[in-house]
């Protein structure tokens, strides 16, 4: 018969049971009572303990519950028969060795934010507001899988008239982050689907596509994207291309490359194209070159895109338009994964566009980002010789060429000495071809203040030209 | 030389350039210009339609930049050599036919909402509204892909002290809800990875495992849970199990079955066990039993959590808790996933927690569930004869077997005719043995309200005893 010593801290905040627990679940895992060892009856612990028999009883239930003990009829309660002893000294755990490791700029000529000063921080506040405080049950109710189809409608009329898509509401699937909505694709399409794309291109699609251990080709662009008689040779099903901005380069694919390739897709059941509109919403002469998925007629594109960039990326949310064999196919297979953002966001996001502040919002934003382009290009024409610039009639970067004999790291490294941040192209080259070592890099401009931009710029020359 | 007759309307909302652009573009679209015919000049075409000469600059510019047009020097402007003629009549599109058959129940005894009537809604409210209210940079930039830090922080915390969760708040990964962490989990871990689940359980395993092409085999259980010899047959790696509370027998894994499965991790370097801890908050008896993975010491204990049963559905807020080694992994592998959760969200969360709500909140619920729990048992016992009740001492379902001579089909038909929705066990068989082809029902009762529980159980005996 196992002896309890111990005293119980009436004063304590833990309950008496849960310390009595405690004790003996520590007893036996240290191996000082051993299996099928005998406890005290629940009234002599409780008059050796000073405690109530209840308070035996609820230890003894928990230590049951959890496997430590067994109860026999007639008989008490004994330690379980434990199948091995837990090593409890063990390793130590440390905390990660992962560090981010952030230096500090003046300047950054980042591709991934947006401009900050300018969100309509306090209507949508005060629509989020509006939101929360409608007494609403289905804030707190799973919703559609595939999205909140008020904001799914929203999405839809604002792609068809100011994108040119041809969709229905029921088409789109909600959800966050071009990545998760490339994993969803993967798991849609065969598993022998051969993803082509593009050399240069967005590194995510790559990341995606082997993590997700499918093959995918890294196809070589023309000035006008994706080359077709190498799309061909690839042997791809899925073309991913950026046709209203190509990332990184920045060119806009024209009407006849368009029609080429939606011919490719017509000439086998399975291909298809995958259109990432990402920053079309932003072109400065002219209007928005209208998407590629307004084109087809065979329901060969899947569409992509996000307010990343038109609003926020913190939002987390973007949106892919499937066409119907595929959308069919959807519900069959794919409606367990549900719409990851949470209603509020989907609801005021609803709102905001159903009132017009999205049409107002990206009208502004259009014209700050002309003005924040065409001071970047200026600046850059006045102070740097010999620069190159492309890619800067849409979306909110461009690329530079610079001729002074540096490669893209000298030309990299040179401007973080000045604490400038630029990126070099070549990082988004699946496959590097030697012809493209070089001297390109990508300057992003929506974070930069405009009376920033001058001073970024001429630290540039001061790096590149001392 | 082609001929443009188009009246300009001065008068519309629609820019003269974007006439002119429309209409020309029509005109190649349809063929009636043909390839390299040339447009008129600029100057003769404004004196045509009455329009200044940048009007037609910039719908000419237009269709240059979409490929329509090509300029040729000191020669004019030519409709391009467009590569094959789109079809413009096309399928016609129809909406999906996909549609949601909620038919009408008067009590739904659901295992996936929890009580709306109790949520905090003011108080949520109050802690968003403070959220967005300060005006806060972080909220519309690209937080950690692993989810915003405090919260992580405040996570590891609760885990710690409620659960025995040994972690600090680097390990934790924010997601939302279970099925993309196991996405995750499937690209961390290596593509040959055999993964066991429980059978019955909960069914998205199954779904995320198939849709993501991974090897799994259905494990049986006995009354502890995974039986050990049949894991071992199995050739799994990593064994998905539900200790607290198994989903959906309810059944609660002693401490030497917890036991017996780690020591089968520490057998082979790669084995894991998944620990998916869903409903865990709720023990209406006792302490809540701790977690598995606590009493793991050399890292082999893949912990799964979410607020969905804590909080609402809605909120898409789940978690998961890495060992060091898979840590590593993930940040060298998977941080270009951009954690789903918007900002705002995770921060009120945070709050919450931080602030006490979150413990407050769950006392109550515990109390509600338990009364909840207590009355569906006793209304059961009192109304349905010779009904044997399982699985009700945690969570927020319980199971039901019914000795009328009706099979599980028969039950919920006609319980169904009584307008109550209840839910057969069989459907969380991956596989199902013929000895279990059977008479179990699931029944959650966390939506229900108190006073309806006695007239849904005296319906199911209408529908059951008639």
């Amino acid at each position: 018969m196992s002896e309890i010593t111990l005293r119980l801290d009436k004063k304590a905040q833990t309950p008496l049971f849960e310390q009595l627990y405690g004790f003996i679940k520590k007893e036996i895992i240290c191996g000082n009572f051993s299996r099928n060892e005998k406890l005290p009856s629940k009234r002599k612990l409780a008059a050796n303990l000073q405690c109530s028999q209840n308070t035996v009883q609820a230890a003894y239930n928990q230590l049951m519950d959890e496997g430590y003990l067994t109860a026999r009829a007639k008989s008490g309660y004994y330690v379980a028969a434990l199948d091995g002893i837990l090593n409890l000294g063990g390793e130590n755990r440390t905390s990660s060795p992962y560090q981010d490791q952030s230096l500090h700029y003046v300047y950054e000529f980042s591709h991934q934010g947006v401009d900050f000063e300018c969100f309509p921080f306090s209507l949508w506040r005060k629509i989020t507001r509006e939101v929360i405080n409608d007494y609403d049950r289905d804030l707190l109710r799973t919703g559609d899988p595939k999205g909140f189809p008020g904001l799914r409608a929203s999405i839809a009329g604002y792609l068809h008239h100011s994108r040119g898509v041809n969709c229905t509401a029921d088409q789109i699937i909600v959800s966050s982050g071009t990545e998760f909505l490339l994993q969803l694709l993967v798991q849609l399409l065969s598993a022998s689907t051969v993803y082509a794309i593009e050399n240069p291109g967005y590194e995510k699609l790559n990341l995606v596509f082997k993590s997700n251990r499918v093959e995918y080709r890294a196809v070589p662009l023309d000035r006008y994207g994706m080359q077709p008689e190498a799309l061909e040779k690839s042997m791809a099903d899925v073309a991913c291309i950026t046709p209203s901005h190509q990332f990184p380069t920045g060119c806009i694919m024209p009407i006849s490359r368009r029609i080429q390739l939606l011919n490719w897709t017509y000439e086998k059941p399975e291909r298809y194209i995958l259109e990432d509109d990402y920053d079309s919403e932003f072109r400065y002469s002219g209007k928005p070159i209208p998407s590629l998925q307004g084109l087809d007629r065979q329901g060969r594109v899947i569409y992509i895109g996000a307010f990343s960039k038109s609003l926020s990326p913190a939002l987390r949310i973007s949106y892919m338009v499937l066409p119907e064999k595929l959308l069919r196919r959807y519900d069959e297979k794919l409606t367990f994964y549900i719409c990851p953002v949470p209603t509020v966001e989907q609801k005021t996001l609803q709102r905001f566009m159903e009132e017009g502040h999205f049409e107002r919002h990206l009208n502004r934003m259009r014209n700050l980002y002309k003005q924040k382009r065409e001071t970047v290009v200026a600046a850059i024409h006045e102070i740097l010789p010999d620069a190159e610039v492309e890619g800067a009639s849409a979306g909110l970067h461009l690329t530079l060429r610079i001729h002074n004999g540096m490669t893209e790291q000298e030309l990299i490294q040179s401007a973080r000495e000045h604490q400038v941040k630029v990126y070099g192209l070549s990082r988004y080259y699946s496959v590097l071809p030697a012809s493209k070592r070089g001297n390109t890099l990508l300057l992003g401009f929506a974070t930069l203040k405009i009376d920033e931009i001058p001073d970024a710029v001429s630290r540039l020359r001061e790096a590149w030209y001392p």
